[in-house]
């Protein structure tokens, strides 16, 4: 739809897994110029290509520019920030090199407060946060499997986390995405919009590591669908308490969202199988932290928090039976 | 102390366990006769004898009268029940048969509502309600491994959750096993004496088998530390709410008697490994119901409960990292 820009716009991917890596594609896909940044999968993907399924749909391996330094790389007009939260130490370094003077960040990541630490280090006004409702995996070296969904939501960031509007740059950015074949939205108040992909995020991430489950053992034990509804409950009282209420129907939406998922294991749980570090902060203890400066207790997040922090430091004793 | 029964009382253990096999072993070597009951240690420990290993203390083989069947077992004067709460559904089965008719039961589980079980069979009356603070496991067929501790605490049981008050008979008990080189107490309130000992159970055997963890590692970790005295703080909110008061100096009693400990396997913790049913009914989902009927909710015990009911149903998906 709409006017196109005739000089498409050139995108940077910092952090090339399972979400930079699939959204890359598509970009790449649509005719865009789109340069990879790479954690260690640099030299097996300038060697074999980018092998990105998305199942049942399509299955490309992609010869894409693919990086392992940033100062390697061009500025770009959209630096799209998709990296883990735990490996956010590293963009003072590589964030500037790849950002035009007039360019921005798109923060695609999860949790509370990734995208103030963008705005430290590029200034507020460049920053556009995006939520990504997907589920997709990183199954080997420059290799990934989308298995579902795949939305994104765009919101400018603004620094006091009320509503930013929505402008002209946004909308151009999510004509982009559509343009890639993207299911895309808008919205003009991030932070609420943050908040509500908590609402799914909290409880799928924590039980699926604790617990080793998928999402479909997760809704199909009693026991554990009603607490992941619990957890979600929980959330909407954190959100409210931060100024941004998310209707109770919303629970129900994600509940039948998940019933109707594909036997899913979340970023979390790859990230414990494969002794990675997990996103603790931005995704438990920052809206904890924003619940308990507003009064608002979340007891069931808590538990849950402190049950991954053991888990980050600890090896569980034994095979289970 | 005081006069000893002339004639010594005679024993029953119902359950040759872990608990039962430790507290029947010092009975019997203090010269009491004590008949056990098998579930399906019998054959062995009649061939074998019973091993108990009280570590560092003493160590020996026993040749002790062990039963396949109730039935077989004569009438005694104190009839133990020592099984797991899982099991209770054999005790109209198994009681009557080993109980004088001025015999009494005293009931060494955990949880809430065990007596009462007992009293619809043998009448409320003939109930004595024990605790035991015992670290000790089984770790092979009639092989008992106690490592810790052992205090008892005896108490009258009354169908109404009042004070029973410190009976004659109830000294009795506690004069046999004190003979027996135990450390017995008595208390006049059974019910505030269950809920002290949930304050200990429910975080730790929980815990532990969610975290594959032994009391050691929970204690050393952060998180987890903090999260075992937020589930004792409920506990208390719980067992006040059922006319129980536990002052809260009881949590750091208990703090430090888990930092002295052995780094020990909790029960429950061995129960999922061997892949044995869990206590949840009578160590979370009662206390719970107890709760709810009179306004207190318990958050985190709550999804304690539910994260142990998964894992009763479930079987982790993957050996973990």
């Amino acid at each position: 739809m709409a006017d196109k820009d005739t000089s498409k716009p050139t995108f940077a991917v910092l952090g090339t897994g399972a979400l930079g890596g699939y959204y890359g594609a598509c970009l790449h896909r649509a005719g865009y110029e789109v340069h990879f940044l790479c954690h260690t999968d640099g030299p097996h993907i300038r060697e074999h290509g980018l092998r990105v399924e998305s199942e049942g749909r399509w299955a490309e391996t992609l010869r894409v520019p693919a990086y392992d330094d940033a100062r390697d790389m061009p500025a770009v007009d959209v630096a799209m920030v998709t990296l883990k939260t735990t490996d956010n130490h590293v963009l003072p370094t590589i964030l500037p090199p790849v950002m035009k003077s007039n360019g921005v960040a798109l923060v695609l990541q999860n949790g509370l407060g990734v995208e103030e630490q963008v705005a430290e280090i590029v200034g507020a006004d460049r920053v556009i946060g995006g939520l990504c409702f997907l589920c997709s995996n990183k199954i080997g070296p420059g290799h990934i499997k989308h298995l579902d969904y795949g939305k994104l939501v765009f919101a400018e960031f603004t620094a006091d986390g009320t509503p930013g509007g929505i402008t002209p740059r946004l909308e151009r950015a999510a004509t982009v995405f559509a343009d890639a074949g993207l299911p895309i939205e808008t919205t003009d108040h991030l932070r609420r919009a943050r908040w509500m992909k908590l609402v799914w995020n909290i409880p799928y991430n924590g039980l699926s590591v604790i617990l080793q489950a998928t999402t479909d053992r997760i809704m199909n034990t009693p026991a554990t669908r009603e607490l992941a509804q619990q957890l979600m409950r929980e959330v909407l009282d954190l959100a409210e308490a931060d100024g941004c209420r998310i209707p109770v129907a919303f629970i129900d939406d994600m509940m039948r969202a998940t019933d109707r998922m594909e036997p899913y294991k979340t970023s979390m749980m790859l990230d414990h199988k494969r002794g990675r570090p997990l996103e603790i902060e931005s995704m438990y203890s920052l809206p904890l932290t924003v619940g308990r400066t507003r009064g608002m207790a979340a007891p069931r997040i808590e538990a849950l928090e402190k049950l991954l922090q053991y888990l980050a430091t600890n090896t569980r004793r034994s095979g289970d039976k």
